[in-house]
């Protein structure tokens, strides 16, 4: 039987290894300071196809794809993929995945689907519910601007807080066959709502669910800042960065030494005018697979927690005058001696 | 351990109960067939709120709370809430499930998110996870209008084979405490795609994927049509249902006498005008909380196979010419003895 600890967190008994991850990104994320870390980088953000949102389902695609052959499997020993993307009605997902011919669980959770997928992919091998299961994310700048904001033509202007959505997947097979990390652990989030309404400012609503979901975390385990080599969120940005310090400081919580921000690793803001960071469901998901996996592989870090978080809102949400509350989702990572 | 049975199932050893659950509705849906059967009708379809999608968020949230009260649990009782609405970036669920304050795991399945939800709780409380967890889904006839087609004021005409979404929200609440109805097992859907462009053809896009589950159920459990009292699908229509009886007929399974559907069953489609019947997050989910669970707790039904359907479709990728494929999620829902 898993464990139930605290209020909102498991810990595995039979923890899940991560057999297998990829990341492909686009070209910008190639130019930046991870830029060699990723396995595969395109060199047009079309990624060959006629529209964004059909580029975005193939980085899902190739992702899913290079991380199942890393693992060294085939479509037909995955037993689920839990997967999702920012876009109205998951259609990078949908048409990403269409031809896999692999059940899935789309899930929707804005930029915290990265660590939804991998807690959920977690507690189904855990449970024995399937040998292999698969969790995969993506974004795309040009999708999302669209979705989210306005289209790519109309140039309009960043503010400082503002973060870039990254082009990109990232695709993680978690499986019962000993591997190098493991899966020990997940705190799940609440929709945490401080009333931001700035959609050019996401770190600062998400910050406060980040936040929740660290401090439950550390409460749940019973552990410090310092049990964990490094405490990672998705995607605050410089921004949000600070708030989440701040924020756990009020609660008696240092993490100033152990935080790290996927958002702010991915992109050099100076040189690639990216503002506050990096953002979305893919972020993430490409630098827990290119930078902090092999960190893990190789034991240089022993235990890190992955806190993607998401900022939810929509046009219409936004548009009505509603706040844009955060949720994130904390994955415990461990390094298999 | 839970047993994995054949390609895509899960049939629980541990199977968990269904403690309580809710219905509530809007005004049409009131004065149809099943009318009295639900627990709660809105008057006012805006439920006291200013826009339609808070209105559904204010569906989800009594859901819920009823679902709860039904159950003899408080929200601190409930470990996780799986939710999931129709609208882009899941905004009903987000400010709808807010106040509750409970782990949340955001869901999107189109109309298969009903199947999909409670498939994910039943896997959680089966597994020990958490002692009560929830599973709401929601839609609005309004909202998804305005989401999916267009705002109401164009007053555009419906052809024959459009489907009416349903206003209405379905919550369950499932856990291990003895009740009169267990979730037996699961079957987990994949995308379909048989290339339906029609977006006024629901019904037709999500027949081949109804079809794909309920075969594979079939083969996976070992069983046959007559071992359930109804095979229910979520919101296929009569055109649909059509489809789908002999799409089964073709792999040599007949169920035309045990085949109900959720979206025939909750409007008089003649003295409605919803013409092909109603559709979806909240179609199948109202129907089951107010007609079929009574009935298998009652005993009059002894098993049935819950199938809700859902098109994977948005405005972007129906402009953009992209198919409609389909998806639907299978739950076995039988009488405690």
């Amino acid at each position: 039987m898993p464990q139930i600890v605290g209020k909102q967190s498991i810990q595995f008994e039979q923890a899940p290894y991560v057999l297998g991850s990829a990341s492909i990104v686009g070209k910008k994320e190639g130019e930046g300071p991870l830029g060699k870390l990723f396995d595969v980088v395109g060199e047009d953000d079309k990624f060959g196809e006629d529209t964004w949102e059909e580029a975005e389902s193939t980085l899902q695609k190739e992702a899913v794809m290079l991380a199942m052959g890393k693992a060294g499997l085939k479509k037909e020993d995955i037993r689920y993929i839990f997967g999702g993307d920012l876009l109205g009605q998951n259609i990078a997902t949908t048409f990403g995945l269409l031809e896999l011919n692999i059940p899935l669980f789309g899930l929707y959770g804005a930029c915290s689907t990265a660590g939804e997928s991998l807690s959920l992919a977690a507690m189904a091998v855990a449970a024995g519910y399937g040998e292999n299961v698969l969790a995969v994310t993506s974004s795309h700048f040009a999708s999302a601007e669209k979705q989210f904001r306005f289209p790519l033509e109309y140039a309009n202007q960043r503010p400082l807080s503002a973060t870039w959505t990254v082009t990109g997947s990232g695709a993680f097979v978690l499986g019962t066959r000993r591997g190098k990390v493991r899966v020990t652990g997940i705190t799940t989030g609440k929709v945490v709502d401080y009333g931001i309404k700035d959609s050019m400012n996401m770190g600062a609503a998400m910050a406060p669910a980040a936040c929740d979901t660290i401090y439950q975390h550390l409460q749940d385990f019973q552990r410090q800042q310092g049990d964990y080599d490094k405490i990672v969120t998705g995607d605050l940005g410089t921004v949000g960065q600070e708030i989440l310090i701040r924020l756990l400081e009020e609660k008696g919580v240092d993490i100033s030494k152990v935080h790290m921000d996927c958002g702010i690793e991915i992109f050099d803001s100076e040189e690639q005018n990216t503002n506050a960071g990096g953002s979305g469901c893919g972020c993430s998901a490409v630098t827990l697979s290119a930078l902090l996996l092999p960190k893990l592989e190789k034991g240089t870090y022993k235990r890190i927690l992955f806190v993607p978080t998401g900022a939810l809102l929509s046009t219409v949400s936004f548009n009505e005058g509603q706040s844009i509350p955060g949720i994130a989702h904390a994955v415990v990572l461990e390094y298999a001696a």
